[in-house]
Formats: C-alpha cells, sequence, structure tokens
C-alpha cells in the first residue's frame, strides 16, 4: 500500500509505543516527515541514546544514567527511611507530591511467579541487605493495591520482620484495584500520612 | 523531579509525536527501557533513516527514498489519468479501496496565504506542465471537503481548464467538514464511482 520501504519501516517501528496502532503510528511518521524533520533527529538520538546509557542505581534500582542517582546521591535526603515501590513511575509521580523526604528502593516489577519474577527479580536480597548495614529507621512499602502488589507487599514484611526497622504500609487512602502511578498528588499525600504499621499476623 | 537528564530528554522528545503528552510520554519512555530496548533501538535507527533519506517522487511529490516512486514507476498503472489529493495519507486511503488505478498528484497541503502556502508551494506549475506535456486525459481532483479544500479545488480547476483535460471531482458522498484520511473505504469508492465533472462557472 505504502510505496517507501522506510516509511513502512517507521510505521512499524513507532507501533512498538504503548497505545499507539497502525492509524497513530502512520499519523506519527507524516506528521515527521512532513512538518517536522528536527525533531524526528532530536528523537533518534535521544531513544538511542537513553538505551544505550540508561542502567539503574546501584542502590535503589532506579533508572539512571548514573552508577548512583540523584536522589540516592543527594546529602539532604533522610537517609533513615527506604520507600519500596514497584516500578519508576511510582517514584515520579511521589516525588511530584513532595511529601516524602526520604530514599526508595524499586521492585522494577512485582512477584509474579508464573512470569518467572521471584524475590531474586526485584532485588529482595539487596534491600534486606541495605535495611541491615544501613541502620534503616524505617521502610514504608507502597506496591501497588493490587492483588499482585499485596502479595509482593506481604513477602517483603515477612523478609524484613527480623529487621530493626519499622514497617509500614501507605495508606488505603489511594483508591484499591487502581495504579499508583495514576493517584493524583492530594490522596498520595494523605496516604503517606495515614501509613500504618504492618501486623504481620493479621490475615489482612 | 526525575534525576536523570537522558530519561527527561527522551520524554521531552516523544512529546513532538501528534497526540502524546507529559503522561504517555513518560509510560512510553518507562516501557521502552524497562522492557524493549531493541525496539527503541530499532525505532531510533527507523526514524534517522527515514528523516535522512525520505524525501518527495520528483513526478507526485509523495513521499519515497526513491527518485521516482513506486506508484509512479508501476507500468501497470493508467499513465492517462492523475488524481489530486492534499498529503500522502490520502493517497495510503485511496490505495488502501483499490478502486483507483491511475496516477497521483500530492499537493502536501493545500492553499493557505495567511501560513504562506500559495500555488508555488503545492507545486501547481508542475502539474499543470505534466497535464500539458504528458497528454493526460483525466484529472480527478480529491482534495479534502473542507473550506480550504474546495478553495484549492476551485483554483486547480480554474489552472487547468484551459488543457484537453476532463476534470472531475470525487462525489461528495464523503461526509462534508470531514477528512479525507478517515473516510471507509466503501464510501471513497463510491465517491470516485460519483465522481462528475467541473462546472466552473457555477457558484457550486
Amino acid at each position: 500500500m505504502i510505496s517507501s520501504p522506510l516509511i513502512e519501516k517507521l510505521i512499524e517501528s513507532l507501533k512498538c509505543l504503548p497505545g499507539v496502532g497502525s492509524k497513530s503510528a502512520q499519523r506519527m511518521t507524516l506528521h515527521l516527515l512532513e512538518r517536522d524533520r528536527v525533531a524526528a533527529k532530536a528523537l533518534s538520538v535521544a531513544l538511542s541514546q537513553a538505551a544505550d546509557q540508561v542502567g539503574n542505581c546501584t542502590f535503589c534500582r532506579i533508572l539512571t544514567e548514573e552508577s548512583i542517582c540523584g536522589i540516592c546521591a543527594n546529602p539532604r535526603r533522610d537517609k533513615g527511611s527506604i520507600c519500596v515501590v514497584e516500578s519508576p513511575a511510582d517514584v515520579y509521580a511521589i516525588e511530584h507530591t513532595g511529601s516524602y523526604r526520604g530514599l526508595y528502593f524499586v521492585l522494577m516489577g512485582h512477584l509474579s511467579p508464573i512470569d518467572g519474577i521471584g524475590p531474586a527479580q526485584l532485588g529482595l536480597e539487596t534491600l534486606l541487605a541495605r535495611v541491615m548495614e544501613e541502620n534503616i529507621a524505617e521502610v514504608i512499602i507502597a506496591c501497588n493495591p493490587t492483588v499482585e502488589g499485596d502479595a509482593t507487599s506481604y513477602y517483603i514484611s515477612e523478609q524484613l520482620r527480623e529487621t530493626k526497622a519499622i514497617l509500614s504500609r501507605i495508606a488505603h487512602g489511594v483508591p484499591v484495584g487502581g495504579e499508583l502511578e495514576y493517584v493524583d498528588g492530594g490522596t498520595l499525600t494523605h496516604a503517606f500520612a495515614g501509613r500504618r504499621p504492618i501486623e504481620v499476623e493479621d490475615n489482612e
């Protein structure tokens, strides 16, 4: 239908983006080629650089091109507190509220044995080592309030119950079944303020 | 908020795509970096190659990396008929119906004096020269049925009335005020079948 292999390849490649189908990809391709080739080149460079250079922070596993991310390296952050989240997007959402000044630990997913994601893939040994060695006073678990997130939270709290750290989970002010990434700042702030200690024995 | 310049740059660059805002750009960035770096690299290469190598067909002005596009070079196309459209997306939509076997001329826009787009920018001299030199029997004008498209159609038919070619415009079976690119194939096929000669003198 489209008589240019390069254009077809670009349309096909754009479909790797979430939420982009054939029609959107075609529209994006023609927009870039007809009106904004400078932006297309800039996007090409940004994609290539990010894909090559972005790795994970040694401490918190968030995506960054440095070996230690800006949050972990920031001397003004509270080094006695770690907030455990599922993805970098959750960190961005929490940082956006400005209501938390501690450090993070990014699981990069949640426990999902059927997909081969176990404690090792989530870096839970690293987390346990950090909590024990760095004299962490509080661990706030902020996994998504979904079935998988609840299971992951429970597993982490089981792992950490022998440490000295106070364990808590952000309050269920956030809508259950939703994705943390999309909660508004006010709700997230309330969820942080209303966090409560985990009673591991409860069948909650 | 996001502690990585490369990630921020990628999010910013993705916002050049039509229909992509901050939240979608962030979601796309994290999807690519967390789950599909191979696709990110492939997209980077496709963008760069297309932006560098795709130009316009010498004959019909459609986007292509060759000097003559596949449609113009195809010996089985009817060389006596030219369909004038506003954009390459319109060609793709018409080709998709399979109801037209002639050639095209892509204006790459419509007359819009306020944006500095006049007959020269639309290549109308080239079109006129082609119609006269190549013994074109029929020119089908398929500009969008919008105010600008109507004005452009009228201007083109004025330019071509001295040539021997039969002028026609695709029937207004297509929804008025809409974009040709989004019309379903059946409607487009009917619009082609129901085309009628232009009576330049009418105030239609």
